[in-house]
């Protein structure tokens, strides 16, 4: 099948993923492997612009996170997974680029203004933070993306590599497609509190999580408030287990609300309906995973050949970028 | 003998260089080849920190830096000559580098501050000119370099420089020394006309000058305005062709000074002597450069070879800061 382009995309690796990352990113990005020449990207440079300071368990997220991708389904034989510093072809063309923008371009990212009231760093604002945009330009236009899936708060990044891949055609040659934001309809997940699901807020189920943990989880969540007893009819609506029904339980969401409504349905019962739904989407996930746990050199083989792989397409670009800028380069 | 340290230096590739990069800068790196390891390079990244969008005469320019480097005595069998550009590794070092600096931290640099008044740039200032000490210190560390000879006006950046190697051995590993500047004893040459000596005011002598163009230009020079006949007594201090007999007519310059004072040594004669001086004091230069052009494939050899061992010594570098940083590569 004629593919329709190609799309880079990536996470930094902070830890183990969530069900709240599989059901906002990963699920999106599996879909995606189909239609689009599929790139994706362990952000580890990228982490480095707010934790430089922690780099103790950097290799043990990037593997984590990986196995993670994996198991959810992307597919190392559809598209490349490839960890960013392994491509050090992304750092010259971010050198290159950084010097056709501007200060006062960068200074007025909105993402950037948001980051540095959000970590607290006034005074010391890491220079990383304010570069962050030009690298995540090199990224994809290391690869010549010409789309990527975002939510609404990265619009502002892109439109700066938009600006970039103009102004460098502009200037030197038309090396560059302008990669557009793909802004798909994300599917929010909550934390089992209610609360955004966080790693911080110990309210999440992760992807490595097995039976047992997710139905511990799930027996911890909080229910309507106002169903007491048994008896009582509950509200599915101001419900936690039953907003996790919608996403998971789809050909049983409707019983459940009735259930529920009618008091016919324990929280009990619901929510081992629950963990038997997620457990359910879940089990090609936990083959997966299985599988890769098992053979640990299957991960290593897996980023030698993904940045193989990368590198070759972000080598032939940097020749092209070389050219453009008369920096001839054997 | 034993090397007493290692020594980065460069330039920017603007253009042909003229006696006053000789006297002021390439004869003290000619000495210090013997004392030091010495890395000379081609700052070609540098250069488009100002010039991105004029990049056209950047080949040339390359070229015709290192055959005035290598004739005035630059000798690639002591010391590295490379490209900048050439060497990859210095990009992502500076990558790295940016995460531990802070952006205040590059804005309090005078330098900058300077330059963005100078440039007018004041609205639009590009990025590359802000992380500019950065990049430097990629230069100086993926060297390990323990000296740079600089002016004053350079010392600035020295600091930031020393101030990341600190940074970054507190906070990952002790990876690099701290480069000490090396303060020398600038000559200044100044131009044909008495002001400073530079391309744009069309008042310098260039190394690729020969005999008859070197005899156009000391002719073109002002002397003493007060001695408007031969038998004038003259005031060498007021002199331009003084000044540069007390660096190219060592052992002539007392006569000299003597014969103008008393009126028994007329300007076109004076003119003579400097011109003989000049190009005795060229001779070697001439000869080297007459060697280089009729070997165009030379300077080609020694910038590859250069590039390989400048690779050789960052790649060694990079491998430890990788490390340090946790970001183990393969």
């Amino acid at each position: 099948m004629e593919k329709k382009g190609t799309i880079l995309s990536g996470m930094r690796p902070t830890g183990k993923l969530h069900l709240g990352h599989l059901i906002g990113v990963l699920d999106n990005w599996n879909k995606l492997q189909d239609e689009y020449n599929c790139i994706f990207e362990v952000a580890d440079w990228h982490a480095l612009t707010t934790k430089y300071d922690q780099t103790e368990g950097l290799q043990t997220n990037i593997r984590e996170q990986v196995i993670d991708w994996i198991s959810a389904g992307i597919d190392p034989d559809k598209s490349i997974i490839f960890v960013q510093s392994h491509v050090p072809e992304i750092a010259e063309l971010h050198l290159l680029l950084s010097m056709i923008v501007s200060v006062s371009r960068l200074e007025r990212n909105p993402t950037y203004k948001e980051q540095v009231q959000e970590l607290g760093v006034k005074d010391s604002i890491p220079f990383g933070l304010l570069e962050y945009p030009v690298l995540q330009a090199a990224d994809i236009l290391a690869f010549k993306g010409t789309a990527v899936p975002v939510g609404e708060d990265q619009l502002p990044h892109i439109e700066i590599t938009r600006e970039i891949a103009r102004r460098f055609n502009y200037l030197y040659d038309e090396v560059f497609p302008e990669p557009e934001a793909k802004l798909g309809k994300v599917t929010k997940l909550l934390g089992l509190d209610g609360r955004k699901m966080s790693k911080s807020y110990g309210n999440a189920i992760y992807l490595s999580d097995n039976k047992e943990e997710i139905e511990g989880k799930v027996k911890s969540m909080v229910t309507d408030p106002q169903r007491i007893r048994l008896k009582d009819p509950g509200n599915p609506e101001v419900c936690s287990v039953y907003s996790y029904h919608k996403i998971f339980s789809k050909s049983r969401v409707d019983d459940v609300a009735k259930g529920c409504k009618n008091a016919s349905l324990g929280c009990m019962d619901c929510k081992a309906i629950l963990t038997e739904s997620i457990v359910d989407y879940m089990a090609d996930i936990h083959q997966r995973r299985a599988e890769l746990e098992e053979n640990p050199e299957l991960v290593d083989q897996i980023l030698a050949n993904g940045a193989q792989k990368a590198r070759k397409i972000a080598k032939e670009t940097l020749e092209e970028v070389r050219n453009a800028m008369n920096l001839k380069w054997e």
